[in-house]
């Protein structure tokens, strides 16, 4: 089974200890190793206030505090055209566990999951683990990575339970307009299933689009909205996260009274939720009993100074790649931590393919990058620009030195 | 599906408002309610430590950070024969964690495992959702509450692939002797099943038997041994566990090797292992940092401490039941944090059964104690003597005096 820890490990073996020059990984989104992505103040102070008052050391409640479930209730609620209660939230491990947990509850005999290409390996981990079968649908790299929609509708059949859509996306950097979520929100409803919105990026964006929940389309098709302080906190190792049952018409509630649409997938999901979550004990009571303040008062200066970074380094990394002759990136990244990058083999003389490409890269440059097979692309490669823009930049010139040398014409790339 | 939290949660909703009296819970093993039972400075400081130093906001190795590892290896090898590394070490979010992964890794169609009566719900829970069948084994309350050896050996079959062993035990409050461990060992193996060893009360022993780790046999057969901070430390809401790998010959790392023995339930459990870890996430990465100080600087005056008031408590509830006519208590408790008491409804006018008698002490009394039925024992009763002394006696009182409102002879109960 791939997943993108295991082949970063196998790709920083490859590098040559004895070369004096640092490691720069630009392979997993933890930009936290960089001095410049330190999350806030309010945050930090939030955990060690509730651990040092010693009145969160016992067991929370499974679902999570209730404080800690209004709170994010609240937050979400900010950006919908309704208000969600404590009820709706569940407080998870982090993303990755709100991921297992909605695959958990969905799974049933013979049921299948819409996942696209690229995509992020831990749905297809998850699905194994819970017997669920995975079908792969396209993202568009000519058409900002959006969701091929025909090809959604073509893969889903009686058995196929939900559609995952990433955004703001990992792999590609894509944040989706309201129009197409919309779209995405009514095919859900043609078919019957339910959404799965992968929000770990939300507010993570700074191009053009706005970062439109997908929890907006609630009341066309109930949407389960996974999320984390993770990414807009940056603190990934906190592993604090939420599942929220964005389903403002209740579908999931009251099964009976919808009894004809998605009969197949939603029949007691909220029990199950419930039952879940009693095996599972959720992230440590300290940690949920700081999210009330963390949600509410960090400030705006915070997030603006983060996503002014990453446009930045979004924008460099971009322009960057783009001026390697071997290497393009179809689509501009307007989000979240990464980008998509096409390989050009044809020009490269003794390259086999993305892997081959990253396990060299690595032994010659120090410089760690995702062949884009990790996430179902091969021959791609996936860039992490939440990093030192100094670190980039001298990334990106090591990674154009080595283009050149493994170039057939070398004279022509200079 | 049962669960405690669940069932107690319908007894706390009987309780009348309008009662002056404080409630007193003898419900659920978290004694960090009460002042008596708070966690070491030394604990505290460690994970303050690591949080203010913005060192590790990061993403973990999903396996968990090596110096965590290992200090979890050297502490569980202080107490065996042989030295476990940091690879055969997992860190997991509590004990409860712990038990879904052990269970998903032996998971395999048609598997079966042995469980103890009176057991631990979470993991008929766990099992459910892995899609294990469960089959539970007697534990002989007028032996110690030993494992009858005689039915596990008659519910074995082909499928199985493990037994539990919980030491010292929830809910019975035993504490296991090193020949009867041994014996346990040997039916392993003569059944070829590997040991789940739940030893999330690891030292909580004060009566006549030391704690002797299963792991100690691992020789004989291999033990996932499970353990965490949760009852040791008092705090179960860190939510910071471990899975070991006590399996000295390595029979799970070279089943080539042992082709013969455990082929069923063994074959890629190192593999497995590492694969669902990716999925997992793990701790929090600071949490994970303060476990070496945790475990190496934690003073054994905070332990000795605990020990004696769990041995205060436990014997006070022991004699406090035994006065009750009609309760007993079979087995004086001897470690963990619980006992089983056995209700005599023969001489009770007007309950129906251990549940019937929980929701009215509750309403009458608001006293909260877990009927047997949660753990498998209908018409006993569960009680958590982790309690401030002043309360359990105050409680124990109220249940003397509930038991003789009932009585069907109430003068001859004073
Ligand atoms: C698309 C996506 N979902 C989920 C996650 C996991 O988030 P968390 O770190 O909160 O578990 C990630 C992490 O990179 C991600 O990229
Ligand atoms: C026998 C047993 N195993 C496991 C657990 C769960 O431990 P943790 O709180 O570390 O998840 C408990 C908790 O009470 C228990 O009694």
């Amino acid at each position: 089974m791939i997943t993108i820890k295991g082949i970063i490990g196998l790709i920083m073996s490859q590098i040559d200890e004895d070369n004096q020059r640092a490691v720069i990984s630009l392979g997993i989104g933890d930009p936290t190793v960089y001095s410049c992505f330190t999350t806030s103040h309010v945050a930090e102070e939030a955990v060690a206030h509730a651990l040092s008052s010693a009145k969160f050391n016992g067991y929370a409640p499974t679902q999570g505090l209730p404080q800690t479930r209004m709170a994010i209730a609240e937050y979400l609620s900010r950006d919908l055209p309704y208000k969600l209660t404590m009820d709706d939230v569940f407080v998870t491990s982090g993303c990755t566990n709100a991921i297992d947990i909605a695959l958990c509850i969905l799974a049933r005999p013979n049921a299948n999951i819409l996942v696209p290409r690229p995509g992020f390996p831990i749905y297809q981990l998850c699905a194994t683990f819970r017997h669920i079968e995975i079908r792969q649908f396209n993202l568009v790299p000519t058409k900002g990575w959006e969701v091929d929609l025909d090809s959604v509708q073509a893969l889903a059949d009686e058995n196929t339970v939900a559609i995952v859509v990433i955004n703001p996306g990992n792999p590609c950097g894509n944040v989706y307009s309201y129009q197409h979520l919309l779209r995405i929100a009514e095919i859900a409803k043609k078919l019957g299933i339910v959404v799965i919105a992968d929000e770990v990026y939300g507010h993570l964006a700074f191009g053009k689009n706005p970062f439109v929940p997908m929890g907006t389309f609630g009341s066309i098709a109930p949407v389960l909205t996974l999320g984390s302080l993770s990414k807009r906190w940056l603190v990934p190792g906190w592993r604090l996260g939420w599942l929220a049952v964005t389903d403002p018409t209740c579908i999931f509630k009251q099964p009976k009274v919808h009894i004809t649409f998605l009969l197949k997938s939603i029949l007691k999901v909220m029990e199950r939720l419930k039952n879940f979550f009693d095996i599972y004990g959720g992230p440590p009571t300290f940690v949920q009993a700081a999210v009330p303040q963390i949600l509410e008062k960090t400030d705006d200066v915070f997030f603006d100074k983060n996503i002014y970074i990453l446009k930045q380094t979004s924008q460099s990394c971009f322009e960057g790649i783009n001026k390697i002759p071997c290497l393009s990136c179809p689509q501009k990244p307007e989000g979240s931590m990464a980008v998509m990058v096409k390989l050009n083999l044809s020009i490269l003389k003794d390259i086999n393919d993305d892997i081959d490409f990253c396990f060299k890269l690595a032994k010659e440059e120090s410089v760690v990058i995702l062949p884009g097979v990790a996430v179902g692309m091969k021959d791609w490669l996936r860039i992490t620009f939440a990093v030192e823009p100094a670190s980039l930049e001298e990334a990106i010139r090591r990674i154009n030195s080595f283009c050149h040398k493994h170039s057939c014409q070398p004279d022509r790339d200079i």
